[in-house]
């Protein structure tokens, strides 16, 4: 069926990393009238299916509404043992650790893989299984909440693509991910943002 | 002597938000012969006395070197007494909250503080005493380590003045922080990343 699929993070967080307040709200956030449209849409519509936690998917659930229309939702739980779902919804019930879920979906065909949630987040970049990474920081420290990164066994090396501003204070950076690498023991000396030249860019 | 001290923050993280390793190693940093000069030099030419945190000596001293020449460096520790410094440093302790320590710099005239350390940061940020906020983010996640933020107890808004990237990949973004707001309680119904529009600049 053409291969592994493919599976990115776009997301927004605050300037200090969180997705969420702690009781997931997401009051912090701009509305759309305050913000400009950054990209979602169009991202989106190169997704073949969302991957999502329990967490996010009952977080998207409290909105009243679903967000991903007849798309493909894959809800990852342990412990759930059956989805209630909005009437229309496209939307399944899986376990496994990342490997399995990126095996299974890619057996389907499904290209592309929207992965969303911190957890979830966290578990496919530990486990080398997201290579594309599209973060919207928005203009605000919210103190606490639910991070976007975790901890992970090893570094991770990312590939900057490119980094827009928008007027309403946005800032969205799009990374590749290349191969895990194993990090260096020694410490470099040196002031951790010192630099020589006195002429930047 | 002309008002109250401004004080900046001018750092280096990782795109998980950390400033060091936990053992304050610094390796995943680039070397200044694998990026690009980003404006330290010309902000530190700005800045009038340097405000640091015990862990931020010790990893400084650690280097062999004195980062800060001849600019005057105050130490903030409610546990050291006395400091033991490279010949030539210009350098003092100083315990008591943000505020304080603010308030006996501007007394003396230093109209510009650079405040690092993880711990110092947050410390003054708590306390709406940081004016401009300029995060340089290295392309690596490094999963585990000293963060730059941390619990606060209120929103910080921020304005965004500039983002810079660089071929490296390093992306430096300047904020100015305006007053604490206090955080609304209602979430906003919808997706966190929605947008309505199609076409973003």
């Amino acid at each position: 069926m053409g291969g592994k699929s493919l599976a990115s993070v776009f997301v927004a967080t605050s300037v200090d990393g969180y997705i969420a307040r702690l009781d997931g709200g997401l009051d912090w956030l701009p509305g759309d009238d305050e913000c400009e449209p950054h990209g979602y849409d169009e991202f989106v519509a190169t997704v073949d299916a969302h991957v999502i936690g329990r967490k996010t998917f009952e977080i998207v659930l409290g909105f009243g509404g679903w967000a991903y229309g007849t798309k493909p939702v894959v809800v990852l739980s342990k412990t759930m043992t059956k989805l209630k779902v909005p009437k229309g919804a496209v939307c399944e019930l899986m376990s496994g650790d990342p490997k399995e879920i990126v095996d299974r979906l890619s057996e389907r065909g499904l290209k592309h893989l929207y992965v969303d949630g911190g957890v979830t987040v966290q578990g496919f970049l530990n486990a080398g299984l997201i290579q594309r990474l599209v973060i919207t920081r928005i203009p605000v420290l919210i103190g606490s909440g639910i991070p976007l990164f975790g901890f992970l066994g090893h570094d991770v090396r990312l590939k900057h693509v490119a980094t827009r501003s928008y007027p309403s204070g946005l800032v969205q950076s799009e990374y590749a991910i290349g191969k895990a690498v194993t990090s260096k023991v020694a410490a470099r000396s040196g002031s951790r943002t010192r630099s020589k030249s006195t002429t930047p860019p």
